[in-house]
């Protein structure tokens, strides 16, 4: 779905923040994946079971209380088949609890495979003449190399069906700035050439942009130069950024951005050993992570 | 596998050609798809079986030809999981006929994503403690667009486990001038600043470079300043280049690239009608374009 209900599920849970879920089977509980093994042994499909039942008890403790999950495709695509079985029914599972499920999958490629692959998130694909969903994802993330005609296709699917994509612009990890931070000759960096194509791309409850929160002064830069497009910002917690640094990414009004946490959220639970409450352990981070950001932003409404 | 194997098996077939497995159920004859939808009904798990059957032919026509296919993932992600098996399927069965497996899934992300995308296509994946390989592919296609740390985990596995990786550097498509073309403060254009990263990465055995067919003048540019590197040419065919414009690629030896075609190949059945006869127009056409390119490159041996 478009931003425009991504805003109204973030106001209406006071909470500008979406849990990552990125399932290392060493992110599980041992409860947990001795009762997949027992049932079917150190398999794939354990692990898709494990995945599954895990990502379920995040929701189950946190779906009141954040607006948004962010499933991340590497991780299930690790464990095979069965991996992707365990997204299909996390992005299905989550949506039931009336959540909005950013895919993160960071796709990209020339128009007609982005054509492919915006069936296969956004839009529907032709099985023998008869238009079918093959996932339930609102959101996409994507990557802008290929310019313009990799990024139409997933923008059709958006205006079509009512869904959004994130393109990568400013990224969270430390050699983000090796292409991206590159100056170009006629002026600024590129992952600013970047923003500037995301706004000739489309409207804003369509397309946002992923700008890291371990850059803050880019998130400020950027949030000047678009300040009506959403931002998802990666980077909270396990990554090192803290609620001041993502302060910059929200709009006038407090709004118009997503902050991501996954490992800190996911694994809670390891520090204090406690797996049997990790879903409890989830939630008490999810809410000091919401009251931080919150504190963070100050008094506006958003 | 490492490109070593890959230059062995361009060597023995003589033919510097890699067909693209990049089947949308229109390419798919009509005798196929009926036997599947008798099968399964217009479902996706028929789909699943179509595209299986439908490169099984293709594979079967072309094995002793061609030194390599190149499924293309989107093209399987958007019939969901029963597409997923197709592609399982079909990397296996392209395996067990001896040829070398080029995923085209232009993966990229933060190092610790990349390890997980890694583990999934290029290494293994720890499954409650013990090590399994989740994919067949002997290489993978990446994106930059992260940097060094978005692309040092397939490294890694690369060199661990003797697989390789083609990094996007000028892509054959219309708007790759977007961001790859934009001049640099420092000189030269972003694709030429991918490319020398590419070199710092690693050797010429793991890391290759896709620079599109459809850019003649770049791929000559490239071949200059890397001429050890391996070459990952789409874009002859459907796109628009022809063996002309692929020659630059070469290196003095006429070795150092594969070129890919994937619909002119696929779907060299359906100008004619006759799709009873798929395997053997695309084994017709694999044989023109092998001629073709080899004709380009003249007398020269790789």
């Amino acid at each position: 779905m478009s931003f425009k209900i991504l805003r109204e599920k973030i106001k209406e849970k006071n909470n500008p923040a979406v849990i990552g879920l990125d399932p290392r089977l060493e992110y599980i509980p041992a409860h947990i994946t001795s009762e997949a093994i027992k049932k079917s042994g150190k398999t794939q499909a354990a692990a898709g079971e494990a995945i599954y039942m895990f990502n379920k008890g995040l929701i189950d403790a946190c779906y009141d209380l954040v607006p948004a999950v962010k499933p991340q495709s590497a991780y299930y695509e690790m464990y095979g088949i069965a991996g992707l079985e365990a997204l299909h029914d996390t992005i299905a599972y989550a949506k039931s609890k009336g959540l909005y499920v950013i895919l993160d999958a960071k796709r990209g490629d020339i128009g007609a495979t982005c054509e492919a692959y915006s069936a296969a998130y956004l839009g529907e694909t032709d099985i023998f003449g008869e238009k079918q969903r093959v996932s339930g994802a609102d959101c996409l993330t994507v990557n802008p190399y290929f310019g313009t005609d990799g990024i139409k296709p997933f923008i059709k699917d958006c205006e079509k069906y009512d869904r959004a994509v994130f393109v990568l612009v400013k990224t969270s990890n430390d050699s983000s700035g090796d292409f991206q931070d590159i100056a170009v000759e006629s002026g600024g960096a590129l992952y600013g050439r970047v923003a500037r194509k995301v706004l000739e791309w489309g409207g804003a409850d369509n397309i946002g942009v992923v700008i890291g929160a371990t850059y803050p002064a880019q998130l400020a830069e950027m949030r000047e130069l678009m300040p009506d497009t959403f931002f998802l910002v990666p980077g909270f917690g396990a990554q090192g950024a803290a609620a001041q640094d993502v302060r910059p990414a929200f709009d006038a009004f407090g709004g118009g951005a997503i902050i991501n946490s996954s490992r800190a959220v996911m694994c809670a639970w390891v520090k204090p050993g406690d797996g049997e409450n990790f879903g409890k352990r989830a939630r008490d981070e999810a809410i000091r992570m919401r009251d931080a950001i919150n504190g963070a932003i100050g008094g506006e409404t958003r």
